[in-house]
């Protein structure tokens, strides 16, 4: 194997589609969101990245049969703009293998025309959310402007310390190349796998690439996750009198 | 020296040979299996990989002779398929290394036109083991239905978190190449070393190919290990009262 | 992207220029006096340097414009010598990141025909500093001689464990090339972003090239450094009756 | 500069070499021995071996001349056989580098014709030392055998772990290029930095090597290391009533 091994699986017809990323992340947001993108829309599964950067391991599936950990790309077609959804169990485990990695995703992008890439993730806050915001950062004033008018919001100085990984990689490299691209980050406590977050994420998605997709399951599982959290807040105020604060809670997910 | 060196030390006539892994891991149960065959049955030191992804390490023999750490390949014929044996002291330091090293170990299994590969390994449960299963993953259904046959056991999202290291990617990267491949990992707590864990592994594999080891060793082995055990728990039942729980144990061998 | 990556993004007529190099680091001294050239002489940027030794990671600007990481040269002119300005958000974030960028930024000086470094930076003392000197290595004695005159410091095994990064590299590689290269290191307590030492490595400077800057903003900076200083210490003296030491500062600016 | 840059600083006609290396490891054992080497015998600089698998460093002479960190080689005539010495102020820092470097070492030897390599070095044992044994290992047996008739001793297991670093793969890598080469251990606390383990070593290399030197230096050494070692034993035996155990002993030198 290579460094990096791009697997062509299928070829598919997408109409200027644009890239959706969703890797592993704060809050699980960005897998979450386009995980549920490829439960709730047909997708063809074109594309997978195997690379040394991802760590030595292969994913058992149900069968017992196990699979080298990659990235993969699914094609979408949706009543609006096309997608080309990225995601994927790891991210690279080192700074060069998430430079070489988003170089590769984004060969990937420019084999299907994609002119446009939105990579989804979370934003920590520390603090249980009541209102799910999205923040956004963009690589030009025109995508801006258009995600504000969708309520992204765009905070001086936001998420302190830039955005890291492939999702600010996505941008920064894409901007080098001539790709207009937007990092979406749902605000989540950062303790927990936020379904709720991941929504917040997709419902900007939908309303800025004209597609419509169900909640119903997310939904579903942001009960279940209301559900564990009670019970470890039960526990706690049995073992201790006082009430919990949020700081108490443990990532889980 | 290159990154990486495979010395031919000597050649050997294996008729359809498979090769079976056993590195250093958990409980140490690959490495202690394959340590067996090779004291078990006439062997012959054929390669020798070196590596840069190796500890920059020599181990000193008994003369005061010091030899580079290397992992080594022994031809082996047995009454049913021929084996080629993997084993050495050390794993790769890196990803990177651990991608390349087991790329160049199926390279040298090429060599011996081996078709087929089994990885040997130990699965951590965290508490002392009753029952010796033995867990399976492979490259393809027909590899689990023939293991499942023998009992070995396929469950559901385990080994949580993949299989990881060299035992992973010679399914993974054998996959890719064509090459047929399945990891056997027997249970075993996780804090010991364990030679009843290497015989039930050893057990499935000489049924699915077809040959006999003799196992008194590796059963002299494990009972030196439950006289270790029984003394630690003598010694820490007189410093506290209470019947210590298997957490106390530390990993020892 | 390559490993480095140099954007010609303007050019610039400088007449012999120097390079001052002000990368972050101990008590952000470097960084702190190089933005301060930035901030009070007329400069344009002529050069950025992107790397995969840098992290993978973007920085998000006022308008939620995100930019790629990168170290940024400046042409600035003065009335003594001229100035090629290094500065930037980030380190390399490895051994050979570290050597490899520090010749990528030797590769730039040569273009602008540059013939002498200085590399800005702190040295920690461990305690508050009263009165601030500048402690200088360089790469032959002629320098170390205009400076010593200039009250630069030059002590015995000081600093202790030699210079580290990219500016000890400065000096290292650029001997190695023939290029006379001198670090200025401000004291500095090693726990606070220090603007009164930036500004003690910057009236040696403009002494040794003959130029000018004004320092009311590095002033302000310093004074707005002691009220934060002299607030966290009423709190510690609130909480603990005693009189805190100077170690119980924690790292701040 | 390129991964490994070997510098030609002088030539010289050495009758037959060996190649002495000492650098940085346990209790410095191996450093002062080739430093007194060089202190007491008439040496030439004739190669430097810089390298990014050094730290990214450079040293400060007393002059405030800053050097690059390497790894240096003095011709040594000595009236038994002469001697190529191998010292520095670092190790590399990686796994990668210890053999990158230690092939150039050897590279840099074989220049020489040098047909024999001694690693000296230093063996923890937790306590403080008595009767200073030096244990050995070596590429063969012919240099086991002449070592062990002057007291180096060989002990079946030792050291446990194998030998790491530049010693050990001198060992490893020398073999597999045809070069005798043994290691030379001092045994030493593994607590200080110990000139008496450094004169063990040194005493059963001239007996090996046919020179002498003079250890006056070395024992003053040793004995200021003793005085402090006196100094922090009262301190401590006026902080706590109790006498204290060796094991109180830190890391000094």
């Amino acid at each position: 194997m290579d460094e990096l091994d791009i697997e062509a699986v299928a070829e598919a017809e997408l109409d200027d589609p644009v890239l959706v990323e969703g890797l592993p992340g704060v809050g699980h947001v960005g897998k979450l969101a386009a995980e549920h993108l490829l439960d709730e829309l047909d997708g063809t599964l074109v594309r997978r990245v195997y690379s040394e950067h991802f760590p030595p391991q292969v994913e058992v599936g149900d069968e017992g049969v196990a699979e080298l950990t990659s990235a993969e790309f699914h094609a979408v077609e949706t009543e609006g703009r096309d997608l080309l959804v990225l995601t994927g169990d790891n991210q690279a485990q080192s700074n060069e293998g998430h430079y070489r990695l988003t170089d590769a995703f984004l060969d990937v992008a420019e084999d299907f025309d994609v002119s446009e890439v939105y990579a989804l993730g979370g934003v920590p806050t520390g603090e249980l959310i009541e209102e799910y915001d999205v923040l956004g950062a963009a690589t030009g004033e025109a995508l801006v402007d258009a995600l504000e008018e969708l309520d992204v919001e765009f905070r001086e100085d936001e998420p302190a310390g830039g955005i890291v990984g492939v999702s600010g990689l996505l941008l920064g490299l894409g901007e080098r190349r001539g790709v207009d691209a937007a990092c979406l980050m749902g605000e989540t406590s950062g303790y927990l796998v936020d379904p709720k977050s991941a929504q917040a994420v997709l419902e900007i998605l939908q309303d800025q690439l004209d597609f419509e997709v169900d909640f119903a399951d997310l939904e579903d599982r942001a009960e279940e996750m209301e559900e564990v959290i009670g019970k470890i807040q039960e526990m706690e105020q049995q073992q201790q009198p006082n009430v919990p604060s949020d700081d108490d809670l443990r990532y889980i997910g």
